[in-house]
């Protein structure tokens, strides 16, 4: 079992370092008795502060009910290390299974939504849901990340990053421009 | 100068393969006689048939009238030896500058919309705006892709993912579990 991350409080309008780079996340939800874990690749930042997240969420998945109902849910981002749970999670259903029991993974009490984080995850985004409007046409939830804990280290995880039929993308080396670029 | 991509005709059922990692993309646009190009990192992919893609384009940037009046847009996906004109598109305004020719870039007529592609990137994606309820209220469009060109080789572009305050993340190696996810 790999060491457990430590984890810090994180600036909710600085979420966008980790989302941005667009890595497969894990959505975990909570509605009434019920808690899933979904796979999710099609997400993308769509403001500071607020700090705002948009998730296209397929009504398919047995996490959309959860999360429509209780306009909250939790964007965890895992690391490469767990991409055997991640593929788990993405191809099983959560409406007879508890993926945290079934995929050993551990739900933690959140600060400000119902709905668990994921212990084992890098960064855990707390979301409230503020705006429905295109999740009838486009199951589109625009989120509010109202608390964020993010691991002291490594600075940057190493994630996933889906390209489909199975082909996943692993974030490789970075390169800074501190000087070329102002404030973006 | 590097030498130009050959670039073939790409199902847009499946351009999710190169816009799912989540890489900075360079959006192309036109109104009238005015052409611009922008930097973006704040888009999704939302729908496989039709093609959707979500862009958050900010009303501060020159290209959101262009591409509001328009409807129409290409998303061009850069490879990370064009850092230096992904940056410089980020950082200037097209307002008062032709970006094609200041940062040495080739429009090209595109297929199907009214926004010239951009002959430099490895992939171009001729874009209609399909959904524009959330423009006015978070700057959020709802793309249609509608003709989608991608270079023959390599199979998968070397693209940069932003962090902002000037980081970007390159894209890494890659895995691949084909027998373990099924038509996802």
């Amino acid at each position: 079992m790999k060491p457990a991350y430590k984890k810090e409080d994180f600036p909710v309008s600085k979420v966008r370092r980790f989302l941005e780079p667009g890595p497969i996340v894990l959505i975990s939800s909570k509605w009434k008795n019920k808690t899933n874990i979904m796979t999710l690749g099609w997400q993308t930042v769509m403001e500071f502060s607020p700090s705002l997240v948009g998730c296209m969420i397929s009504g398919g998945n047995y996490s959309f009910e959860l999360i429509k109902n209780s306009k909250e849910c939790v964007i965890n981002i895992p690391t490469a290390d767990m991409i055997d749970q991640i593929i788990d999670i993405g191809t099983n259903s959560g409406a007879h299974t508890d993926k945290f029991q079934k995929f050993g993974l551990t739900p933690e009490a959140s600060a400000k939504v119902g709905a668990p984080s994921i212990k084992e995850c890098y960064a855990n985004f707390e979301c409230k849901v503020v705006e429905a409007a295109l999740v009838d046409t486009y199951n589109f939830f625009i989120m509010e990340v109202v608390e964020a804990r993010v691991a002291a280290s490594p600075e940057f995880p190493q994630t996933v990053h889906y390209r489909g039929d199975g082909i996943f993308m692993i974030s490789g080396e970075h390169i800074s421009f501190p000087d070329r670029i102002k404030l973006l």
